[in-house]
């Protein structure tokens, strides 16, 4: 339907435009062949791309259209944060099959917007198709960093603390809850809205404080991998210092643990190993990793920071045991719907 | 398949980063969260976002793998070229069902790799995704132009002429060439891989040709019309100075034109109407049109310019037949596989 394919994505692109928010970064939007981009004097740029697609990143029967539109962006913004970076334009190309409720594409769109609005990052272009199935989106977020100072993965020596920012897990156990059809409590919901980290990943770079750094997207386990080859160290994290997102009955009845705890005992420890997991491999929690030579204290903008480790000499990751025992420490990324 | 996905995702990157060059732009390209890019002082930023879906704007068995890459590619640069724009980093966002063949994505990556080096241009980084069917390319490209001198779709004043470069609808007939399976010949596989103008954008800049420019990509009608709305001008287009491709036996034949020509006089007058069609709303020929208060060179950066129009007042688009007769001209962009 070559007419109806025009007239739906000339519809989609005036959508878009009517939606976008002009910007202080942005001389010329939507509607020209190029959106043109002020980058204040002395600043490098900064871009990344993420593709969200459907039923790989997340699955319209599970997932409200404005957590989908909010988190795609929260994907393009967490990178810039995970540099110390600004966030300065989005880009947003996205294909819809025919077949996709128009009202899906609002909900989509007011949840990406509503979260551009936030960070006061204008839309300022992109592309939009007809996806011959489901839903494609692909992201882009450009942002500036004062000129040699955006935060690498590289940037890390051994002996330096490592460091995460708010908790882990979260994200992966409300999937985990989504899978098994179970009812998903406000204690779960809010992992499905994630933050990225902006203001932190700001004020960890003007102080120094992180030498290397990304962001949790697919798992600590994978994402500190990353750091470590990038930057040719080993890691040492300790299971217990991990901050774990608690959520569902357990969290509701830690007041009550003493009372029962005998009875419940194993069942507790068994979620509990369950909850450490998803905090290891779990992504999409968006919480930022890094390392640093100094003290860092346990609050940063407003976020909770906690140390969990070290960098080593010696390559490859060790997990430390409550006992106090070193085993290997694999990264195994969360698989989405694994 | 949790595991593979991982693995052949891993594998994708790992091959894209292989393959990326090194930029003069990219101080940091693939391997961080974020592309870190030097923009030359004094300059503003271009960035364009073009999908490129498969069923869409390509067939697999109708277009070789490479041609798909280049094409992709060209689509981004092509959109740098109408600012009058430098190209100066690419990212490519590549979602891959697990039945498409490891070969077709090698060739893909071959074609618009091989393109990236003829315009020195690094791919700086990107995203790659699982797709639940078929193929998927989001194509980023990153450009800059001195600040305020980009040549934008708005800059039309009425009572200037229209140009446009090279040939048009040479695409859209061999696209229809290969819809009727017919044999392709040299003469129509050539418009399959159209040149993005970069040259001739920023000669046109420089030298203060152009007071707006668009590239044609949707088709002359559609694209001249986005000039006229940005601009708040109206067009008149001559048929016959319209530049059409010429492609298959017509080419050859034009020697022996005079020999029956009565024999074939209808069918000549056919083909030729069926030519002005794809001229007028055939796409993806990535030619530039622009318009000028001054008059341009004949050649320009060694590309064909031709006159083919004039802006007006009066809103609106209008064709000049050969008999001096003027219809309206609407825009009825060349829809794919229509």
């Amino acid at each position: 339907m070559p007419l109806s394919k025009r007239l739906s994505e000339k519809k989609l692109i005036e959508q878009i435009r009517r939606l976008a928010l002009g910007g202080r970064s942005v001389s010329t939007g939507i509607g020209d062949d190029c959106a043109v981009l002020r980058v204040p004097p002395g600043h490098d740029l900064l871009v990344t791309t993420d593709f969200t697609i459907e039923n790989v990143h997340f699955r319209r029967n599970w997932h409200p259209p404005e957590l989908v539109g909010r988190r795609c962006l929260t994907r393009g913004l967490s990178d810039i944060a995970a540099m110390g970076g600004e966030p300065r334009a989005v880009f947003l190309s996205l294909a819809v099959a025919v077949a996709v409720p128009q009202k899906w594409v609002d909900r989509f769109l007011k949840g990406l917007l509503d979260l551009a609005k936030e960070f006061k990052v204008p839309l300022a272009g992109g592309d939009t198709a007809e996806s011959p199935a489901g839903i494609q989106a692909d992201i882009v977020v450009v942002g500036s960093v004062p000129k040699g100072k955006a935060v690498l993965r590289s940037g890390a020596k051994a002996g330096e603390q490592i460091y995460v920012t708010g908790d882990l897990g979260g994200s992966a156990a409300a999937l985990a809850r989504l899978a098994e059809s179970k009812p998903m409590g406000a204690e779960y919901s809010k992992y499905l809205r994630p933050q990225a980290r902006i203001a932190v990943g700001q004020s960890l770079r003007r102080r120094g404080l992180a030498s290397a750094m990304i962001d949790v997207s697919d798992g600590l386990s994978t994402d500190l991998e990353h750091i470590c080859q990038e930057s040719r160290v080993g890691a040492e994290i300790e299971a217990e210092a991990i901050p774990r997102a608690q959520i569902g009955r357990g969290n509701k009845e830690r007041g009550n643990k003493e009372r029962g705890k005998k009875e419940r005992g194993k069942k507790e420890l068994a979620k509990k190993l369950i909850a450490l997991d998803f905090a290891l491999h779990g992504g999409d929690d968006y919480e930022l990793l890094f390392t640093s030579a100094a003290v860092v204290p346990a609050q940063v903008a407003g976020v909770r920071v906690t140390r969990i480790g070290r960098t080593t000499r010696s390559a490859g990751m060790r997990l430390i045991g409550a006992d106090g025992k070193r085993q290997p420490l694999l990264a195994a990324g969360w698989e989405h719907f694994a």
